[in-house]
């Protein structure tokens, strides 16, 4: 008698996107000559950087030499990609990570959900509300939480709602916390966290014992100065946080896939005994027996990221994309929306207008306007009466959506 | 106080690999002029096949146009590919698996680990002995067995023994168990099963209501016509079975990644009320909340497997590598060697000659013939006494081993 793990019943139905895409194809079907745009899914449009195409070329033909060839690649990546990360992602920017600290993956979403292989199950979890729905399905899947509610909690996380009353800055938890993930620039709200904010949850961390899940996939995309790129600007982190990063959003390398996961070598977690235990040795454990690294080909393209073609070619793309995130921002507030987000994110985060649920601005904006944007409440009960935009489209696309979104608020 | 998974802290110290790799480097240290000839870990040598290479490469000049861009793609893997491996490996060959029950992923070690996810802490899990350490080290990991004895095996796993005594078949378990790998032909043993082991199998899966984890990656070094390439072959598996594919070992991709798992629209496993419930169901959904599809360039990569010139290929390449199986066998054997396995499979499995630990006759094989091998007490304890070695290596390095093995065995 096989039996499943019977957590996934918790699930809800649907992940957030499949939902979105039901509907879509419904009203597609009922209107075949609507010319839908999709500002759903934060999904890069933009062809790879050239330094990078050259670079996964090359890679291409290592393979199809003998002596060049590449068979099983170290599972915690290449030294060339985890030397490379390191120093262009911390060193360079006076932070102290070094390269057997970055663990080479194939996307954030496999990290922040497999991340929780290394933790027990009776570690308290705090996430902010809304959030990315991975943190939320993979802690319910591992057996971490109780059933779901009506608004879509579920028992025994402890949520922490970002909504404007709060200016986005989710509260400390009343009650102590073991787990807290947190994800700046934050999806879906491309609201921002500042250095302040930041040393707070890190001495929380620090009184609490507890560990930051701290996902910075874009970090890219930070325009302020003085707005923290990492979590180990902070003090005290390196004690304290886990840090993913990713190149899907930054080289736009979404259908590339490759990422990276930082775990300081001072990071410990307690055993059942109180003993303390490295944390980097059971991640690079883990690492080893569930994964096998990541395509050379795809190493290569990563590296490729940080010579200068790459880093200027990539610096255009974010720019692309934040005027997009400009235009729409600015486009929605003239016809009196309150949008946040957008500035040092590729999201804009709108106020439905006149009380409207989430959903029900989804359904009107794709009949009136065409447009498909993300429900708000689809990532979070916080998230009711917002509604998400993601600046990732052509310009032509963007300033249509502008205008049609314009008209349909008249 | 996060606490840490404290089952990983059951784990033995050493991954087998790392272990034979410290071994080898303090030799090398040692004796900086030796030339070691590595038929250690399982690893492909040759460079990837021409229509591979050539369909990566319009694969990354795709991504660098924006018009054939791919940015996310299905977690599930690109239909193309689900096509060609449901029509290629299954259909073709009169088999019933359809395109949807093909999940697309970046390994076969990932698969066979990820798919404890979806089944419950109560099963009773039985491998073969020897075995692929990743079956057993995921139980560990997922908290499903006790400790460790001193002969390495852990309470709660059901061991099924696979030595010359009972010609490499395992019998079935004495007592109920719930999930069951197999590995076909076998690795570490080199070892094939019969079209009758294989229905004797699923008739006990059908029986006990089990479930079966056939692992096919070397399913493309079978030569000897009527031993089955897919547990399908067996009337009612669909019932009874998933299946690992992998192009690792067939089209040279352990450094390129991709894999399939095919689980069957008709395969059930129990919730804890005793109600059905769809396997194919939970692993989409672990699919498409924990991993984000396999990169694009390397799904057209594997798609190219399937054309003609790709398939003549892969051919070639399995030929070479079994031409030095071939070599390896009857070498040792003109010594007097006792040599299971090489016929249908990569690797030889050999009786360690004077009653030698495999330890022992490790270091005695890299001390006096510079030659680096798998000790089969590595693979489990009934691997005690054996030793593997992989016939993944250039020709003249096949030879310069035989000849250098059979010299120290003099």
């Amino acid at each position: 008698m096989a039996r499943i793990n019977e957590h996934f019943l918790k699930l809800k139905a649907g992940y957030l996107f499949p939902e979105i895409g039901r509907r879509v194809a419904k009203f597609c079907a009922e209107n075949p000559d609507a010319d839908v745009i999709r500002l759903g899914i934060g999904d890069v449009t933009e062809p790879l950087p050239p330094a990078i195409v050259e670079a996964m070329h090359r890679a291409v033909d290592d393979m199809a030499r003998r002596e060049t060839f590449r068979g099983y690649g170290p599972e915690q990546g290449y030294d060339f990609l985890r030397e490379a990360i390191a120093s262009g992602d911390y060193q360079d920017r006076g932070l102290d990570v070094s390269p057997d600290e970055v663990f080479v993956s194939d996307g954030s979403k496999c990290d922040t959900g497999g991340i929780l292989d290394i933790f027990g199950a009776a570690n308290v979890v705090a996430i902010t509300d809304p959030v990315y729905p991975v943190y939320v399905d993979t802690n319910v899947m591992a057996g971490h939480t109780g059933e779901v509610d009506d608004d879509g909690r579920y028992e025994d996380l402890v949520y922490l709602p970002v909504t404007a009353e709060n200016g986005f800055v989710p509260a400390l938890p009343s009650e102590h916390v073991d787990l807290i993930y947190l994800c700046y620039p934050n999806n879906p709200t491309g609201t921002v966290a500042t250095r302040q904010t930041l040393r707070t949850w890190v001495d929380y961390a620090r009184r609490e014992d507890a560990i930051i899940l701290f996902d910075a996939a874009y970090e890219a995309y930070i325009r302020d100065e003085g707005i923290p790129h990492s979590i180990y600007e902070i003090e005290g982190a390196r004690d304290v946080a886990i840090e993913f990063r990713s190149f899907s959003k930054s080289a736009g390398f979404t259908g590339v896939r490759c990422a990276a996961t930082i775990v300081p070598r001072t990071l410990t977690g307690l055993t059942p005994c109180g003993r303390r235990h490295s944390i980097h040795a059971l991640w690079h454990r883990r690492h080893s027996t569930k994964f096998n690294g990541v395509s050379y080909v795809v190493q290569r393209g990563a590296q490729a990221a940080y010579s200068p073609a790459g880093r200027e070619q990539i610096r255009g793309l974010i720019d692309f994309y934040m005027e997009n995130a400009r235009l729409l921002r600015e486009g929605l507030r003239q016809v009196g929306i309150t949008v946040h987000g957008g500035r040092n994110a590729p999201y804009v985060w709108l106020k439905t207008p006149g009380g409207l649920g989430s959903w029900e601005f989804f359904d009107r904006l794709l009949e009136r306007a065409h447009l498909v944007g993300t429900p708000g409440s689809g990532f979070g009960a916080s998230g009711e009466g917002y509604f998400r935009l993601s600046a990732f489209n052509s310009r032509e696309n963007i300033e249509q959506a502008v205008d049609r979104f314009q008209r349909a608020m008249e």
